[in-house]
């Protein structure tokens, strides 16, 4: 009898052990590039065959007046905002009691002195061309040599932000990647799109728009503007559509970095969960820190991922309620440069939203989504990229053969190992742990991320 | 060798069918009723000492002109609601070209014939009185006697609407509740409150009052008006609160009807995952199609449950995004009159919002939200009740000893079969499956919904 139970255990064991060998190897396998069509259109459906206009033109970033005076009639509207709860912060999201400070700040200072700001985001070059059907937006920074000094090697960059950020936040980080510097051998020719969908940049037309298909658009532009050798650099989406780009074509991806840097794949996910559960097997106890295990994983994800969760599932129905709506708007966007610049900010009345930004900083970054009616195509990147038919390309189990390096500010709100990304990253030259910033290090401490960034390009040598 | 193992394995299978019906007769006991303070304060904070003013008033509820004029104003602006991708219908949310339509006609035609509607408003009796420190609306629908008839038996019901409903929802429901007719030995007298923080009714101003609160409030609500001993009938939170009611206070529920019967004990969660599993040991075969499995459950979760994530986590940001803003709440809340009436409407341009209700019954319903400001504390709701506090309660695990009767419409968005009721509601008498309707019956298929809760009334023989 016994030695019936010791057989059943036996053959059990051991098919567990070859099921989970065999399960081992296929998540460990690396993933092909999925077949995508690289002129995929995306415009309105045309009657005539489309014909992609290849110029690459200056662009008038310029608002109309009569929209700015319609916007100062807009927010002279009582704001019948509820009152907080007594004693709440921003645990409840955007406090009503900052929102009345922070409209009346745009109204009467911010819009006061527009031309001024608008000025400001004049000051780097805009351009657009038209890819695949969408007229396409982009800043291009072109470095700075000094003369009398050795000529520093330029290196073309792709410079992408995420949602609810823009361009706007590059504005300080543009120009360190421009001007030569002791601290890097190389100097840096920047291409900084607006996302399609996002800014001055089209939104598709069509379903199917997701994060692979957005890094196509991404990888034709740098082709466009000359460069087919370049440098990828992102946070959020911008990280997300970098690695994607880097995934896709490794013949143009020259490096990756990132301050989100993620691992998407089965395996990643795998190690993710083990490494919740055996942190000191996975992370340097450094940095334990950093990582914060699964209690904390699932936490956030009820408390701060609402927000992608509506997006990704109903993006026109919560775009509907912010477009043309200038003070839900701030609310909703400026919440999360509150929280995701430090969680610890939800303690706080004024959700500490100035104490690493200005007002005039987070309301050109508001504006520019207001001015372009874009939040609702902006959103629609989480439907289409969150959603069987993107997961199904399997993007995230190519691994990346670019030489990459991973910046970790401290309060981002989620970190992964480097033990976690080996899979995705192959090469990972370089990998930091930054003891502040959030998850805006281009907009909040745009020097350490440049520090940080060429000292992924010295280590990388390219 | 072989031995060893063989313990091991014996000793292994003891111990997780000794932890397995341990925590089987944990989940199987019925909770206690939590010490809830049922004169608890939740106005805004006061110097002196609170004096609840127990009067019951008539209340009136007419809009001030100024009101409807400033909303025409605000519908004339220009819609820039984005197009909608091509082909998607309500799939990504409410359809901007449909919303188009149903400005135009809020604008044109509802608000032009407003004093109509607001006296169709007013044809049922407003009623508010002070509760813990809130002022709260409700209707007090008296039964009607049919002279030369045998008087009815009459049972005080108390009401509730859920989240985006209103007390709109029962204009057609209540009076065929207050009428006698053949169906029914009884007739009944009608409480139906706005929600503290819906509608006319005012919100906490103080965090912690989630659904067990609220229940208190409504039980305290039916005291004042004279009822000791009533019946409780909802759907959505009427549904939880009025679940909540009746655990709380067995002695003055006499029964319990709702068209959203759930079990949120652990032992039901238990269960509902078991039924997932294996439908045809939980699930009558002839109702099977009532019961989609953990696939559609998890797949409804991700497609339909982002407004109740974000409205948990961030519900004063989603708040100010609607809040004075006529279009976007319209888009918000008819989002979900399709969706959950039948979430085959997805599919169509228009949402098929006019298949079940008329414009003038939808928009009266988002009326009543806009002129009560109220849709900031309505989603309070849902962040005050899906909390760690709230659950500690364990309000779930009480079972309600009073009759119950549980209607199931077709295209609720997911049922609970008796099964997995049986350790919440020892005493369901009643259990029913309609072919039809969807997640608000009162509103649409108020005959229906009648005979339904007349039919557990008559079984129930109070």
């Amino acid at each position: 009898m016994a030695n019936i139970w010791a057989r059943i255990l036996v053959a059990a064991v051991t098919i567990l052990v070859a099921v989970g060998y065999k399960n081992y190897r296929d998540l460990s396998a690396p993933g092909k590039r999925p077949d995508l069509d690289n002129q995929e259109y995306w415009g309105p459906t045309l009657k005539e065959p489309y014909r992609e206009n290849k110029a690459i033109l200056p662009f008038d970033i310029s608002v109309k007046p009569e929209v700015i005076e319609d916007l100062v009639s807009q927010l002279r509207r009582p704001l019948k905002a509820q009152a907080p709860l007594e004693g709440v912060g921003f645990k409840y999201g955007f406090n009503a009691n900052e929102l009345a400070k922070v409209v009346k700040y745009w109204r009467d200072t911010y819009l006061a002195k527009w031309s001024e700001r608008e000025q400001y985001l004049k000051k780097l070059d805009h351009y657009q061309t038209e890819i695949q059907g969408l007229k396409i937006h982009f800043i291009h920074a072109k470095p700075k040599q000094v003369k009398g000094q050795k000529t520093k090697k330029v290196l073309p960059l792709l410079l992408m932000h995420g949602w609810p950020g823009t361009v706007r936040e590059f504005y300080d980080f543009i120009p360190l990647l421009t001007t030569p510097s002791d601290k890097s051998d190389y100097v840096f020719e920047v291409i900084a799109p607006s996302l399609p969908g996002y800014g001055w940049s089209q939104g598709s037309s069509k379903t199917g728009f997701g994060v692979a298909q957005v890094a196509v658009v991404m990888r034709n532009l740098m082709l466009r503007v000359g460069f087919d050798k370049f440098l990828v650099q992102g946070g959020d989406w911008g990280s997300l559509i970098g690695s994607n780009v880097a995934s896709l074509f490794p013949e143009n991806v020259l490096g990756y970095h990132s301050n989100m840097c993620g691992n998407n794949s089965p395996m990643g996910q795998l190690r993710l969960l083990l490494a919740s559960f055996f942190p000191s097997w996975y992370v340097d106890s450094q940095y334990a820190d950093f990582y914060k295990g699964l209690g904390h994983f699932f936490g956030t994800i009820m408390e701060e991922m609402g927000y992608a969760h509506i997006q990704a599932s109903k993006p026109d129905t919560i775009g509907n309620a912010l477009i043309d709506n200038p003070t839900g708007l701030a609310s909703y966007i400026l919440e999360k440069f509150s929280t995701w610049t430090n969680t610890e900010f939800r303690l706080l009345p004024d959700g500490g939203l100035t104490k690493k930004f200005t007002y005039d900083q987070l309301l050109d970054n508001v504006m520019i989504y207001y001015v372009t009616n874009s939040i609702t195509t902006s959103m629609r990147l989480y439907s289409e990229s969150m959603v069987a038919s993107q997961f199904a390309l399997a993007v995230d189990s190519v691994p990346i053969q670019a030489k990459a390096g991973c910046a970790r500010f401290a309060h981002e709100i989620t970190h992964v190992p480097d033990s976690v990304l080996a899979n995705k990253f192959p090469n990972l030259v370089h990998s930091s742990h930054h003891k502040d910033g959030g998850h805006f290090p281009a907009f909040e401490l745009p020097q350490q991320l440049y520090d940080d960034f060429v000292s992924f390009v010295q280590k990388a040598n390219f």
